[in-house]
């Protein structure tokens, strides 16, 4: 059985197991003051070009993204956010939890468009009763979003400059960011992220480490006092150099991007089985995310030997299916699979 | 430079590491769902004599506090403490975060008594105008207090049959559970505390693993739909199968509670080298943490080669400190101490 | 100048002024435990038929609102509602900032179907990861809604067989119930509702009191306790008498039905002579808000002598407008109105 | 039967009333935006002498406060107030409902000093590991406070001072001001109020409205958005004028302060008639509410005639209690309680 469900369902680059092994008996300040932070958040800023943000480790997705979001909004203020954005549909509620509504903003594919972005704040900050209402306070964005999709340049260039005539904070949820800034469809860089979202994090958990992600704060503005969120909301890891250790082995020797390209090869690939078949997608996607759609018959065909994760049932009976790839995926699984797609 | 500052200054017992390393190429789903929890969820229920428990990992502390007290209560309710208490004092506001209030109760020595709570409780429910006041809805004790103290069998049975009467569950948060379950001064097992308690944590962070803590659930009542807490609180980690391993790594071969004596025993030589110095303690502890207060001079004495942690000044300009032993401290560093104190 | 902006732009029936005079020095006891609370809640179980049920004096809307829904729900539960619904869109978040989401269904008519219902309580509870989602854990819907709409009958009972099969309470937001319960479109009572909803309010505001609302709750299990959440939202007035007396004054001698039938009958007036000039309508609505579609011209020919409320842009460039009557109006100004349409 | 039970057992000034009567049938916008909250607020910062104040009307004491803290704190910071302030003991976790903790402040007689907060301030700010507690983000004093006590001109200066020169917003809860400020111990007005906190409110409810409490925010910092908390918190009324209508009633003719000063008065007054029988008290109260300390005895022939409200049981088995008079408190019933102390 190959497992092709998600991108977490391996350990970690075997690099970062070495480090926590080399270091177990070091002695070190819990909280994250620790050396192996301090020289994991230093990996972070010369990969992103930011030399003065501000960088947190942070447990998982959903607490990045509840931590930070409810620090950087006001208490009558909701987030932006495509409606299948995942703090919209796949948190349990979680945003909600800390007393902001999620503004959910419907789009063909995931992305946020800066028309929609600014139609959204018109309508609110035009309106004389605005006070009735919740006040747009911040955009929330993923990259990749949650069907493989990229922002351009100059997608994420627009977004920006509205939410910087708007004042409210740019935030870029980069739980898959190694497999969108590795992808052939991007043309942008984690430096391009630092210098137009006021806040993001990078995955560790998808791409590559055992969890923890890295929540990069540039705007001076939304800095102060962070730490004291992290601990209110139960993300303070005691032993917070196991985070800081985690991000050093994905960032040292390039790592973090040459294991998400792999990756994404290896989603090409089967991609390409499949169009080969002639099987539909239900979005194209670049990235290490394909969502094929596939019979019943299909599926059966499959399921002896592969896992998938179901994504939805299209109105003609056919089932949009996730077949996921990672850092962990090996070539062997792959080339199953494509065999396995050749005999449908 | 020997730290004796807290007990979470180390990586994990190296068997847990081992464990990692077997099984860091296979595949498992995510969330806690894997093969790896669910026997570790089997040690535990063991270890308990609780097998009708649900047990849930959780990243940490305060994450575990917060999450089984806002699942616990109702919106007007509030959670009873001992004043000192650790979701009083030092989580940065995380109980009232979630909207309820903790219900401090003065305690000399950290730990609430069954004529406290049913002081409280009293003056609650007796009171004509009672909904003008926050409800008592749980109690909250630690295991060992913050200050090492222990509850004994009887005295635990007493809080439980108060809680019991009014109908209101009793927590237990056993961050470094082990150390008082090891110690000579317990007289009660973790089989007791289950069938006392309504839930309980294992603590997994001191007590030798990287992170985690074990939360058990054994009130019926408590544990409809509490996955859906720990996700929407951005606790439920996506590799789960990481907090199964730490888990199977502390149970396995009794290295929990063994890790936990060895660690009791240095504690004791350090508080013996004390005492027979005439150093006094801010409270006397039958575990791993020790509060001894020393004058500034025999602290810088000490300063170079060994590292404590501040408690609070006393009256008379002197300092009580804490040091802290855990399952990685070498005797070698006890000894270094000990023979330290026999000269200061 | 007339208004016909909303239905709450005067003060109150006159006789709920007679009886604040009568009373103003009458000593009671203060948060609703006074003999005029106590009277209004008699009447109000006799007005529906459900002497068991406990009466609530709330403030206004929203916090009736907010103050039951909270109370209802477990933490990691959401509020199912039309997206139209006032909790939605005009409450400034007032539900998310006590934890919850509001679970939005879309809708034509801003009704909840109970086909809609079902298909979102199937969509989650038959999700094998349902706990990474918000559990629907409650229905709301107005009655009137938003635009105006009526349930009928055998609506409500479908969708309230659909909650109680489900195991969730169905809450009615009756802000405008007298205009609904008085509409000739109306074929269900008082005590229909009582009967098929487990917790609603009869509106007050909107309905000829100075202020106020009345929460009926009749399922059992949501009435404990609820007195601590009226005063934890900051909703129980010390001088709790004054909402007693608005609704002694509206139940006294039928005149919360009696004085909405006049206003729908004004409303009807007014539908009429805009239909006679082949004005339509965004949606038909049979209560004492009506919903015509004007030009730009039209309006500024009744702008100086009228008020309204703007609704929105329709895409030809025409606009939606609210025209509402209430318990207030005068014949003079709907005589007006509608000798100005007739000139249109 | 007089009731001395409490300052808001009766209905209003009947200047009030008449006001309401008057204006009954006047159409005008709601939520707070009419002609008459306009001129009410510009008589109370008139009152105030404070030109540039936002002045807010509230429904409630509560809700003033609640809306106001949670509007004024970040998330991770929590209110300071005396351990017997009334949002710690008397509001049902209000302020804990929205996220914050109140952190109390041991005080003999319900007032905070300068010096006890200034070194809590300090304790906080000078913790090298501050983000594991909250973070006091602003000060909440009464006045007059619970016990009836009074704040010098000298000591809200000394109070003002600490709160500007730590950033931190200075809040006064004035919902018995009126009593404060002609109370012959009162050596500061409410230009001095205005002047040295950054918001405070004049109470209405008990100093002779029926309802209602006027939110004055001068720190233009505060100011932003404010409505937006009104609308979500459930606070703002449909019929927003009722509330300006009970200002102007206070307002005009000084109405607000003479009110108060004949209830004083009266309280002082029963104050002597105890003191010349020997009877002490809890606390010596120079305004409306005065806690004589009685006998069951003593109690026991009062009450065929007579109400008050227990305070607390002192060790010696006597009663506390609180005699309290208000702006409809009768000369008659001042004097049959006189007779009645003076025979016990």
């Amino acid at each position: 059985m190959y497992r092709f469900t998600c991108d977490y369902e391996e350990g970690c680059l075997p690099e970062i197991l070495r480090l926590m092994e080399q270091t177990n008996y070091v002695q070190t300040p819990g909280y994250g003051m620790d050396e192996y932070c301090e020289k994991a958040r230093g990996l972070i800023r010369n990969f992103c070009d930011a030399p003065e943000a501000d960088v947190h480790f942070m447990v998982g997705g959903t607490q990045a993204n509840l931590t930070a979001i409810s620090a950087f909004l006001r208490p009558w203020q909701g987030v932006l956010s495509a409606a299948t954005g995942h703090i919209n549909v796949h948190e349990t509620g979680a945003i909600e939890a800390t007393g902001h509504k999620v503004l959910a903003l419907e789009s063909p594919d995931g992305k946020v468009s800066a028309k929609a972005l600014k139609a959204a704040l018109d309508a609110h900050f035009g309106d004389p009763h605005s006070e009735h209402t919740v006040q747009p306070g911040m955009l929330y964005i993923s990259y990749p979003t949650e069907s493989g999709q990229l922002y351009s340049l100059s997608e994420l260039t627009e977004l920006s400059k509205v939410c910087r005539k708007a004042g409210i904070p740019l935030y870029l949820d980069g739980a898959r960011l190694s497999y969108g800034l590795t992808s052939d469809a991007c043309d942008l860089t984690a430096k391009d992220i630092a210098r137009l979202c006021d806040a993001f994090y990078l995955g560790g958990t998808k791409c590559g480490a055992l969890f923890g992600e890295a929540l990069v704060i540039t705007n001076e503005a939304l800095k102060k006092d962070f730490r004291y969120m992290i601990k209110q909301r139960g993300g303070m890891l005691a032993k917070g150099r196991m985070l800081g250790l985690q991000f050093i082995g994905l960032m040292e020797e390039g790592r973090y991007l040459s294991a998400a390209q792999k990756a994404n090869r290896q989603a090409l690939a089967i991609r390409a089985a499949l169009e080969e078949k002639g099987i539909s997608f239900l979005i194209p996607s670049p990235t290490n995310q394909q969502f094929p759609i596939l019979t019943d018959k299909q599926l059966a065909a499959l399921a002896p030997h592969f896992s998938w994760d179901f994504w939805e049932k299209m109105p003609d009976g056919r089932n949009a299916v996730r077949f996921c790839t990672s850092w962990a995926t090996k070539d062997e699984a792959v080339e199953a699979l494509v065999a396995a797609v050749q005999k449908l």
